[in-house]
């Protein structure tokens, strides 16, 4: 069994990593980490537990963590895992982070969009970018797993192979995301309030949104060329799921045959991604609860552009179920072990 | 592995038996019957099927079905299971019936409430209704399982030990119910859209609601004595889940301390039955996606009545949980084979 | 034109009663009272309200709005309205309490349940109760109106004429209520928060509401002695609307004909109150906006009870409506002035 | 007092045409019409207007209701107010259609994007755009308008400064779109069930939504030529309100002070045209109710773009509002008069 300890374990997206390692066969979870919830009953915290979950929460200690966990989850807020990892800690266990610091290469990049000093950017370059699907084979060999954001998850791999291919103008992708509100986490904030999100959407981080350097650069990869992309969030009055709907010109002479490809070369076999093809769209209720990525998209012959569509599970693919994913491969399990979790619906 | 058909797959409740037995493993669905989606796949009915069902949906053939399948689930209409069961049908195969047909043992009671004439009367004494908690060994022998009703799971299961221990006076039992959406069912009807649902909260069925007398007939069975009860459902705008919150008055002297122990005389060690015990109350949210029923209380020291209430997942333990339950038990497996689902939350 | 000031205009009814006044013809407010957003825009606070109100909020000092206003509403916490109050300000302006402070006339059942010391019990005594329909006589005269509460006025109004003319056993009441979002107010708390209150529905206060004593006075009088009664509110995942359904014993021979008759001997010229009659069950989305109360029955034969079922939008009727009923009153004005709103649907 | 007729009076859009006439000073509704609920009582169908609406529905005869009422309002299915119109009718009233018969001046494009014969081209040249603030002095001398899609009210409104001023390449137009439900109508579709739509979000439409050409033909003329846009509609889960995020190329050399320039000297004195300025995002709550229309944008400097961001209530703004500010202007009277309704929220 997988030692797994937590740290932040009381946030939507550590609950949910709960949820699933409970249900996976190869796993144990040893410590709950909740710095808000010290010494209370995690069951209490989240009454979905009860019954399943007799533990209490414990205090963020990385060096006592380290010695009981295989592996170490940090669902934490942006900057905690950076001043906790060390080669100390390394040496001993392996972390999956699921907050933005090892995301990004470039040290200033992240300084700039997060306003934070980073506290250990020796560590940045073995850091993997876990994105299962294209960087499988280096998140095997990893210590450090860099979980992506939910948002760049879906926006990614949905325009991932059409940029790949070379099929579209890297430079005019324009993505339009809406997201679930769990998305927003769970602190006491007045705009998350259930009055004042139900029955309502809204644009945010309109051209300065924190994804936004996470998709370009990884895009940019695959482009081979840096990028510069427009990305719009919008919070959507539902609990979980993320639509990305993107927008590129594509190049001359593409055709619906070589979008098909290419979505095919890249995603045919992987059993996370589910190809709908031309004229059939995603919808996040179709993925709720599941580690699955529903994509289709449309050409628009009239203006020569592509409408890609992408949808997740923020919780899962977005956020935990991709962590687990990074956890299968890093111990040699099958990548989908624990989470060939059905969708529910409705 | 058990071999299992359902007729009415393309409802909610059949579908919801689908994502439930896609994830048990000891059964295989050899059988998607859909009158209404003949031919189709099942896939492009519910899409979040799509690539882990490659099936079309089947007419309802009963001679067929019960040479293909070890066990018939029966999630259709009122009527209709009572019009396909034969003494040929059940010396090949069990059925669970996820409709009223056989739960009810007084005919004339169902034909005044359902306002059909029973075209199988003479199966009703030997079907057992499916509540597990209260009816287990009577299932483990069943060829016909009555399963019950949504609304009548909860409410049972929340006020029996009170009853069957006599702490409260049975003809004072009040149970106001409210229930999600999907409980209406998957017709296209004006009053189930998303904008007359949405936004608002109604009571339906006032004094007049099928649920009642299968209530009233298994409480009866607990008090040992015919009762009537007023059982009021409302319409909520959610998904899912079903909460009961139930009144009675307390006979004399009754106290906490007793309250307690009745419901952990019966519901201690049942792995669904989650108690909350006195002063903590369910939520719908705690439950969902599971087949655990939470249940809380109160005494009123005021008014000598106590309130009980109960929370589940309407298609869960309110159907098609409890339907694999039940399964479970006629097929000699661990009662929580399958069904061990953590909530989801949110 | 009527000079209205408002201290605490910025919770929930606090805006409602702006968006009220402003559409009222004969008021002008004056005062946007609000200790939390004191100097800021109050249309930065609500974003409804740009381009409609041009005024910054206001810290509470009462001395000066009672010379700046011919009406005070008080839209804030239980305890600071009988704080401000006394006989100066109430030579000087008329108050319209929102809380409870003046709503209960044994200080000691106040005290006793809302837990705190009564700053001003002095004006208890005069204090009105301002449930229209009611006490309009004794509204008109007044200087100081306690505005009823949202589950109050809703449960009051549905059971009133049922007791007054001694149909039912008051002894028998038990009211399940039912209630939106909103009704918890603004306050940024964890239990209000979208994904914690969004697809579920939950018991609360279960025996010891603060509204269960208001509702026990106001029936008790209509009844000719003290009473008590079951009420349990429920917090439903929709932003308005309360539906409250109410529980009680007939009286010997008492019939639908006379049941008609009392609700249209109270209610028939009211403006307000819609009778929808037997077998008609009001649904929060059809008084949305509006300051109606729909109310709706139906008696039980088989158990002798009858179920009484009313809705109410609690912002409106339940709140800020009412308020402004009070005040058409308190200056003479016909009581629908400015509350003419057809409900909004959908 | 204008006498007002409504064919289609029980669609969504229908319902809230009488909300708003109800509600209007100068309006008498003369004419509920209704096909499918012929001799109901109209506040049997939406109970909202129980006791504010005593009529029955009426089937739709043009030749008498064009005697009747000085206006006609069709809230009618595409094609219907065409095969009706003739210039008998129009010589004896105004007609006001609320469907796209009369939107599209190249007959063409109308049966190519509707799939429809037209059956009164011969009027399709005299109809007047009901875009009020664009085409005010055209509607006031008009007799047949033709009141705009919900969609393309949103989207033209908020970019057309930009176009008209030539601030944007018109070619580069997106237009990603988010409608609440009650724009999919109150026809009784599987697609629009609570629960088919609640937790969910989902594109439809990509790339051959009939409001596609209406939006091209409206910004085509601000630009001076024909121009090709992507649009592409998503249905959000909560009853009411548009939210149009726009993306533009801007021209070289374009500045934020041109860009708030070009705003303002359109809309600044428009009373329904709310602008939020730079950084300032509209979220559809703030106008739900009302006739407003809260725009919002931010420039990108990194990729030279310009995201604008308009938000209306789709059955206000987008329907029934604007086809009584249309009657405002055709009867000349003040074009805000009834429609100074205060957004409500929440």
């Amino acid at each position: 069994m997988i030692k797994a300890g937590i740290i932040g374990s009381t946030g939507y997206a550590g609950q949910e990593l709960v949820r699933l390692l409970l249900q996976h066969p190869e796993t144990e979870i040893v410590w709950y980490g909740s710095r808000s919830y010290i010494d209370q009953q995690y069951a209490d915290v989240y009454r979905n537990m009860f019954r399943l979950v007799d533990a209490k929460c414990l205090d963020d200690n990385m060096e006592e963590l380290a010695k009981a966990a295989d592996v170490v989850f940090t669902a934490t807020p942006q900057g905690l895992c950076a001043s906790l990892v060390n080669e100390n800690i390394l040496s001993q266990t392996k972390i999956i982070d699921l907050s933005a610091d090892f995301r990004i290469k470039d040290v200033k990049v992240y300084e700039k969009w997060y306003g934070l000093e980073h506290k250990s950017p020796e560590f940045i370059p073995e850091a993997v970018y876990g994105l299962c699907e294209i960087n499988r084979e280096d998140v095997k060999k990893a210590r450090l797993v860099a979980n992506p954001g939910c948002y760049t998850t879906c926006s990614i791999l949905t325009m991932y192979p059409l940029v790949k291919e070379g099929l579209v103008d890297p430079h005019s992708i324009i993505i339009d995301a809406k997201s679930g509100t769990s998305g927003a986490g769970r602190g006491a904030k007045l705009p998350n309030l259930f009055c004042e999100v139900n029955e309502s959407i809204k644009p945010y981080g309109v051209t300065n949104h924190r994804h936004t350097p996470e998709i370009e650069e990884q895009l940019g990869y695959a482009a081979g060329e840096p990028i510069l992309i427009n990305f719009t969030p919008h919070l959507v009055p539902m609990n979980r799921g993320i639509l990305a709907t993107e927008y590129a010109s594509l190049k001359d002479g593409v055709t619906e045959a070589m979008v098909q490809a290419a979505y095919e070369k890249y995603y045919k076999n992987e059993y996370f991604i589910r190809l709908l093809g031309s004229g059939v769209y995603p919808e996040t209720r179709w993925v709720e609860g599941s580690n699955f990525v529903d994509i289709g998209y449309k050409i628009d012959e009239r203006t020569c552009r592509i409408v890609a569509m992408g949808a997740i599970d923020n919780l899962v693919k977005g956020a935990a179920g991709q962590a687990v994913q990074n956890m299968n491969l890093l111990f040699g399990l099958p990548e989908n072990t624990g989470l060939k979790l059905v969708p529910m619906f409705p």
